[in-house]
């Protein structure tokens, strides 16, 4: 699927697309720190079979869940302290993926190991690098740190897509369908047309807009109890690396009553992470910073976003169903008001080639 | 699945088999015509996306289903008017697949289209051409008249048959099968053994065949109550094209009593349209120029034809199985008695060699 | 899925793996005697549609399931005599795969033939001869003869297993794995510790156990009623081809008693048939030498051995979806442990580089 540009970023520039190799040098989210624990749990990230448990200090380990002798899923075998045995011969790896015993050996050949992922967690997200160990950095892991402050409410969930994530990537960047997709839940026609700053940052694409006195939507008017009076609103909302999307937005009353709250803020993840090059693990995260035990408007968030969400999720089902049932080679058109999302494939595209003229090196 | 033909037709005759790309320079039929109406139809056909709609004047329009800018089904989106508007980003197709609007941009670009197909209703037949259209000539269209003709009552029904579209044609102009695969429902031993003169005319291929003297089968017999006499039967039957097999039956009763009819006429349409390189859609229409409003002998039609039908669904499914389970290379044997159809597969090769060295140029 | 070696058997050899062309030049079982009869039989072996039934006199036929004419399955005609009529065409094939007879031409060619493929059947188990006919010599086929001796009593049944016939015969060769996956069922800790010897013999990897004065593990014990008093053990086993593995083993009480059994011996045969490339027949059969008539005895050794067996069932299985969803170039590693099965794999590649290059030349 490659692109006819008609927009002004130029057609010597290569974006990604469903079909160029997966990102590896980038963290990723795991999982959630809920779902970890000394049991061992399997699952497939960037194309490989993953364990991963807590070690007896709470921490938590990844290993490649197949055993380097007769491909034994590591996942299938038990945790002994914080040692993996494999279910099939009884291998012994650490929580390093060393292999520190063969039961049938009379010695432990110092030669074996599973490749091990450097994991860290910044609850309620387990983040992991399958890529370089040497460039894994946690100081780049994206901030998130509103979803475990009290001073913020947050409701969320995981939907699987099959999808690759490019084009879940692009969708997040492109606010242009909102006016169409989600025709009856998110956008007021005034927001449709307020203008967008696109700013490219290191490997971010970052979206900013601003609206001043205009009402709010519905998602925001009922749990801010904003009634129809008009209100000032600005989004900051950005790609932030293969495996993550933040929006951030705030809505401002410009001038409020006596001791009414003068301002709203909203934060929302989207988490993604390939699982196969055509499927997506993906968890989304609302938090707000007021009516913070209101579970009513908890309850109201989780319903709105859910089916906002879903929209997407068949949405790019549908485009992938299409995608891989028809003749590859088809161009696609791009505009003027894809740039965001241009942007981020371009990154992504770099990134990916770097990657490859790495190994090929 | 290469042939190894011990038929006077010559070995170096190549014949188009499953794994010869479709003929997309014909008319095929695309549904029927109470299947299409204001609503967006999507269906596939010749392993392309299409979908289908009624404009308000009636006439029914075909586009690819896969909007230009990120692949998104247009059969997702709604109809306003005689227009598409994608579901994802708004933009507008009309009838004829070019691009009227783009809601995201200020001007919407002149090069922006969909393919569009040719449609032609001939009720209750509704055909579409996928190819060339440079070539799309309704005159080529072949002759199905007496399904809209009050003189015929006409019967049929609608089997899905995971089967590519050369078995399908072979399997119809093949009449040795009758009195094994069918061997309850079709055929006398008489008319198992009548000659056959079989003609190549452009691209069709027809079989005619004459019984004098000789008892009607049951599926005729009963419904024309012919009881045991012997009656002349005539038959005319075809390959019309890549979409089409007919067959014309009469059955003649030689010395009519008073007031008695003296001629009975059955035609039978088979409509296969590939949905892929191994489905076929397939339609049947029986159709009688007697007992025209007997709803008893419809049903006896219908459910006779169905019966008859079916087997060779079954067949063509699990031959379809074999050839695709089985490693490929493996050469059939062809005799005398296929050279209906070996003359239709040559034909198909013919046209699917000729459409592809046009590609190439 | 190459091998990364640390044996001592040398990075020069070669060993079959999931993606080694399947072996053919060797018997195989191809069922039981009692699911042949006078219906026809349609079964998948070595990748190939394959019909059996039975003659007249009893005899099993085994044809190519696929008639030279159309592709259409045998199985799906019918048999007349010793004959089988195609359900297409009405073409008749003798038990020797020659067709005598098609309806469609006045006289029948003579060089029509599917298939046919030699069998021999030792009861209960049915040996079929996929490969070069020529070398299809009877004497071959290993010896299972306890199978049908009234002197022994046998259990048994059939799993189907997602799985290459290599893994399946390098998990019966490998007695390392007892421990582990097997934790519940066999085994003692003496028995795992236990001196093997390693045998080659033409095309057969032998080993053989012995462990003296030692309690047997339970399943033997209770069946023999031995309680915990100490016992001789003495297990010779074996892959003995490309479709059998046979394990026969000697329990003995060093000094019986008055009037009690000095001797037990239990034979277990792993039966082994690739259906495709990834997936294998599998029957087993316990058989023992004493308590013939015993019930409760049976019905133990069938509950214990499905039990144990069951979980190499699974273990492969997971191992397949392993091997097949990740990448492919992954380098297993094996040790001294591994040296039957790698004599076994190395065999194997033997046998199949052989068969490779005859066919080329």
């Amino acid at each position: 699927m490659s692109l006819a540009t008609v927009t002004p970023l130029g057609p010597l520039q290569k974006h990604a697309d469903h079909a160029t190799p997966l990102v590896r040098d980038a963290w990723y989210v795991a999982g959630l720190s809920r779902e970890f624990s000394r049991a061992l749990l399997p699952r497939t990230l960037l194309g490989a079979r993953v364990v991963l448990y807590r070690k007896q200090d709470g921490s938590i380990v990844a290993l490649h869940d197949r055993c380097r002798h007769r491909s034994f899923p590591l996942s299938k075998g038990k945790l002994e302290g914080d040692k993996v045995v494999c279910g099939y011969h009884g291998m012994v790896y650490n929580a390093e993926g060393r292999c520190e015993h063969v039961p049938a050996l009379p010695n432990t050949p110092g030669n074996i190991r599973v490749d091990s992922y450097p994991v860290v967690e910044k609850a309620p997200l387990v983040w992991i690098w399958m890529g370089d160990r040497a460039k894994a950095d946690p100081a780049a892991i994206p901030d998130t740190s509103w979803l475990s402050d009290p001073e913020w409410a947050t409701v969320g969930d995981c939907f699987p897509i099959r999808t690759n994530y490019v084009a879940m990537h692009e969708n997040l960047l492109d606010q242009t369908h909102f006016s169409f997709l989600h025709a009856g839940a998110v956008g007021t026609p005034e927001w449709a047309t307020a203008p967008m700053d696109v700013t490219e940052r290191d490997d971010g694409v970052y979206l900013r807009r601003e609206l001043k006195n205009s009402p709010a939507p519905g998602i925001y008017a009922e749990p801010m109890k904003l009634g129809d009076r008009p209100v000032d609103r600005l989004s900051d909302a950005g790609y932030v690396g293969p495996g993550l999307h933040v929006a951030h937005a705030t809505i401002s009353v410009p001038e409020p009553e006596n001791g009414e709250r003068a301002a709203f803020r909203v934060n929302i993840a989207h988490v993604i992470t390939p699982e196969t090059q055509s499927t997506i693990h993906y968890w989304w995260f609302n938090s707000r910073d007021f009516a913070l035990d209101d579970a009513d408007i908890s309850a109201l968030f989780h319903a709105a976003s859910s089916s906002a969400y879903m929209e997407d999720v068949e949405a790019l089902a549908w485009i992938s169903d299409i995608v891989e049932s028809e003749p590859p080679g088809y161009r696609e058109m791009s505009f003027r008001s894809d740039r965001p999302g241009l942007l981020m494939r371009q990154s992504l595209q770099r990134r990916a080639d770097a990657e490859m003229e790495k190994r090929r090196a």
